[in-house]
């Protein structure tokens, strides 16, 4: 198996990903989010690129049933029901909903790489399920970190890493690109603790500034949940083995 | 001193490096020529973007005086004088000439980032005597990695880790962005053996299959030259105290 890694989706355009099986990063905090969303019962997650259509999606075609979610620049965007924090997307507000949301860099590159035969998404709380699903399906790999304004964010690179470690516990026959070979080798040194390492991090240092500290601790979560959401069309869902085990008791992610 | 690295110059427009410092790096080879070519008594070296651009300016400006230097794809253009080998620039070759260069990704890094205060050109070479000098400017720094279209590339990004390394021994100060930081560990853990890493790099490997291995050797010998090339206007030179020294006894640095 074949792995790259894209530290940011600019590098690439969105022909690119025709084709390939690829995993879009963004642990602080889209992906993280999106994750939670659909473990606590959200019904799908549409990313979408633009504030604009956002706002176009979620009135037209699903009415009440939908949220608007996002942020840009860590906060909430005027006239969004939630921002980007994990947090906020509990059982009682996203269950059975659609949830159409926009954040700076995660559902940009999810929109970007839309193009996959697969996509699925992951953060730090997932990782050990993305990495049993993609070891099954043993395809080569596009690991795509949404980084931060087009260029390389430690965190998400970091997580990329440990999700190589992930599928080598199960496949050790990996080939590895010289930016693969660098997220794994830096997993190992400045992700062993992973909470610090966000809390060192541009980005994490940002949140910190605008009261998000909690989010990282959310998000530093490891193997926290068994979803493999993925892109399905427009709209990301749980993997129908995610969707038996997680829908049929609600248990609040977010605690 | 705030530190950034740079990837790849993807990532940013032209405009972003008005008013900063830069350091271009691409270790195989653009940059490793560029200070070979300028220690082996080249009177300047022009970076071009385009091959277009390089035949232009080689023929109207400069006559006989002036030598079309680079590659596509690691092998020399049709109907230049030299390839991207440093080992071609030899003193007997280049002495006195100006060297047109076009690189795939070296020069066009340097021609993306024309727009700073002040540009200096980096390899293993020369990466002590760059460092002296940067600590002594004392401004913050971009570190621009030419990468590889538009990708990361291990060999240019473990270069720029041991830049801070050697920068860091002189002023302990250092601001390190997420990219900075992540370069400075990949080279205490990749880097320890340049030859070895360049050997195993996606760039090193396609040398070495296309008969280039001699260059890998000599790309990968560390503070070999005190050369501090930087762009003066259109063209590349060495800083004045770098001529006195070096230009005063010619001894062939392709040796």
């Amino acid at each position: 198996m074949k792995i790259n890694i894209l530290f940011s989706p600019i590098s690439v355009d969105e022909l690119y990903f025709t084709g390939k099986t690829s995993v879009v990063i963004d642990a602080l905090r889209a992906t993280t989010t999106i994750i939670t969303a659909l473990e606590n019962g959200a019904k799908e997650i549409i990313p979408v690129g633009t504030v604009e259509f956002a706002v176009k999606v979620s009135g037209g075609m699903f009415g009440w049933q939908t949220l608007l979610g996002g942020e840009r620049n860590t906060k909430k965007i005027e006239g969004f029901a939630l921002g980007n924090s994990p947090l906020e997307y509990s059982v009682d507000i996203v269950a059975g909903k659609s949830v159409v949301l926009f954040t700076t860099n995660g559902t940009k590159a999810i929109t970007k790489a839309k193009f996959s035969s697969e996509l699925f998404i992951c953060a730090y709380l997932n990782i050990s399920a993305v990495a049993k699903h993609l070891v099954m399906l043993n395809h080569d790999l596009e690991i795509v970190c949404a980084g931060r304004s087009n260029n390389f964010s430690m965190e998400d690179s970091v997580c990329a890493g440990k999700l190589i470690s992930e599928i080598q516990k199960l496949n050790n026959d990996l080939i590895l690109s010289d930016s693969a070979r660098a997220s794994h080798s830096l997993s190992k040194s400045l992700g062993k603790n992973i909470l610090h390492m966000m809390r060192e991090s541009e980005h994490g240092k940002i949140l910190i500034e605008n009261g998000f500290e909690e989010d990282l601790k959310f998000c530093s979560k490891l193997n926290y949940s068994s979803a493999v959401p993925f892109l399905n069309g427009q709209a990301i869902k749980l993997l129908p083995d995610n969707v038996n085990s997680s829908q049929s008791a609600l248990e609040d992610k977010t605690n």
